[in-house]
């Protein structure tokens, strides 16, 4: 752990709060547009998708500076792989918490998105485990994968917040499954019985296929950009920047 | 006050000048909307948003070196607190000009917008004050002090313009109340009973949700970003990035 | 003029061909948008309008470098009145042709889209001069200049692409004439009885409310904005990135 | 080659990868639009256009360092073109090499599509080509190819992500042909016999159409800007900000 960054405690409190705020925008606004549109899904998922990039870019701005943003533990997981190559990036411990303040983030958004519907917080019954929401599950988690990771590896990294907000909202579109594309949403989205909502059998397979879409667009990272592992503690905004006190 | 800073009149009549125009483009964009699309709401609220969105976004731009473009009491509320911890920021007669300007601006929006689309002007009949619309001024209010501040903590004050206006764009969405987040606003929209208003009952319990927002955005500041205090003289935008003459 | 400026007859190409793909824009899209979204006439203009935000700002990129991407004769006139002050910006002939290449490029691009579109180029029979419209155009051109030359006046001419693309998008909802704002384009808008079109009644008092809002939005700039006089050869992308060869 | 490039292997991998996932997002997003939004085709587009504005703008800026992310022969024949004029751009190996690469993963793209939506794969019968789609082809391609290399003429190739999406998501609309100005592409969109597929018997007229609209791209672009034949090896992305390892 470098020097100029934020305690963990600090940084686990940015992931908690920042997956926490993004499953509200994703559930919220899916609940707004089931009650506003209700003759049209396809107008739903627009209004759900457009919320999302324009949400999504502004958590990774805000809370950049203080965690990374990662507020997905396939990116925390890619991000350890990769810095054990060259000894910077996350550690053990540090994963595990990042990933508990993930999941207990993600939770507490459908809750907050529910409460502020006036929407009891009940389990989803929507099932969305096919083989074809699957494969997309793969292609979406390997396309972001080696997105935030490419951005980090040519110094990009300060595009990270416009670029993967954009990327989701494109896959929300391009992909059967829209695209949940993150195991902690996955979970915290099965605590709301709305549009946006995933029943509990349908998650251990959207979660495996993030897994192995995560391994996959590592593969294609260490292909396209051979000099990823040595910029991987710059993921997703430069630690650099980081204004703790 | 900094001695580059323009004098007190003209930043005034920059923050009047865009609280008018902020509000008439929620008022105005929101008539247009019910006009032209009278049979789907969400389409309605989309338009609205997205008109929002954009026009935020230019008037932080264009005002912001003036004013700092903060277009909101609760803004400017913020300013002055974590201003005074280190002598800087906005004196509490500039903070009584500023809430003045902002109230009488988004009045005279909301008379704009009518005007444009000879509606007459009068008192909105739109009930909006629900346990749940509370929690989510609570909410969207939190979460637009906490970016603002965050982003003049870390020296990205530059990039307020495009982020304020996302979030707020977002905030339609995910919160049920579609996000005031701002008293001045909320008071502006009373005089349009169309779309976008709100009935004179329901505008003090969404201002009051509105502080507590505030404040919670500064809590969740200060343990984020304890270098905030720090920087409060360097919100929204730059103010040795001003031209004044 | 300054020595490192295109010759006149490539900057009135510029604006030839960048009014009138403006109008191809504005015309061709709402066309399409009549076509295919027949039941909803608010669906319609977001489609107009989205597709102008995008292609405006790519416009104002791609040949600003040229000739500032004025693509209006009211912000050639606002920059010759300002340059005046200051014995800079454009003079008396090159504003009379950049005048007339944006006329004639704007009519052009009405043909282009008709010829796309295979809709026969006739003219429009739609009426749009209202007292409200009126009073819309006004305070669509007044945005617009304030706009422009307060980003130049604060030496952020580089972001006038994106800027005036969003403020246009805004415009369009949250003024009720949908915010022609632009002599030539009204002009151009004549030649084409469709969704955008203009019927020439409407016409002179769309032109004389948009050079009153013109005259308005310099007010106001000189207001807020003193130094603007001295910056206004820096409209809208600074010519000192021109890559005249 | 300048010797900072990646070898060509890894490049015509970025530019496969990158018109696979391009064609994907078109493909995919038109099929997702189609199931969803069964009852009005422009808010199908409405749909299939911001997935591909937001998704091929973030496949510029991932793969850009890599290879330049032409994604589209015309743009690699024009860097050919302008290249022999100062010796450098893509060579008549690397050119070929390019298209293959290309018009490989279009088709792949299609067929991913195809199989995340679990529809199968099967040649289009959407007849396209009429005089009106193929003059908006000419008019689509003309302006990519102008706008890509004045940005590469004026050293603003970072811009070229953002400004290449923004400019097909409004030539979507603009065009009547909803531009498909990339002869990969319309290979690619052969197979899938959804929303966004091209009939084969439509297929040629639209590529020569295409071809012309380049030829006519780079007329004006050495009208406009005589030096972009210098900065011919700047396309899309600056390869010097490449990471090759």
């Amino acid at each position: 752990m470098t020097s100029n960054q934020p305690p963990l405690w600090r940084r686990a409190a940015a992931e908690l709060l920042g997956t926490c705020l993004l499953v509200t925008i994703v559930v919220g606004s899916g609940i707004a547009a089931q009650q506003l549109s209700p003759g049209d899904v396809g107008l739903q998922l627009l209004q759900n998708s457009t919320a999302t990039v324009l949400g999504l870019t502004v958590l990774i701005l805000m809370l950049g500076p203080v965690s990374g943003a990662h507020f997905n533990p396939v990116v925390s997981f890619a991000d350890w792989i990769l810095g054990r190559r060259i000894g910077s990036g996350l550690t053990l411990p540090e994963l595990a918490t990042y990933v508990a303040a993930q999941t207990a983030g993600a939770i507490s958004g459908s809750v907050l998105a529910n409460a502020m519907f006036e929407v009891g917080t009940s389990i989803s019954t929507k099932e969305r485990a096919t083989p074809g929401h699957l494969l997309a599950e793969v292609v979406a988690t390997a396309g972001l994968v080696l997105l935030i990771f490419a951005l980090a590896a040519t110094k990009r990294g300060v595009l990270a917040a416009p670029a993967v907000g954009a990327y989701i909202g494109a896959a929300y579109w391009f992909t059967s499954s829209t695209s949940f594309a993150n195991p902690a949403v996955t979970v915290g989205r099965i605590f709301s019985d709305t549009f946006a909502g995933i029943a509990p059998p349908s998650a251990p397979g959207f979660v495996v296929a993030q897994l192995i879409g995560g391994a996959i667009g590592l593969g294609l990272l260490l292909v396209l950009f051979p000099a990823a592992a040595r910029a991987a503690d710059d993921v997703v905004l430069p630690h650099s920047s980081a204004a703790a006190g």
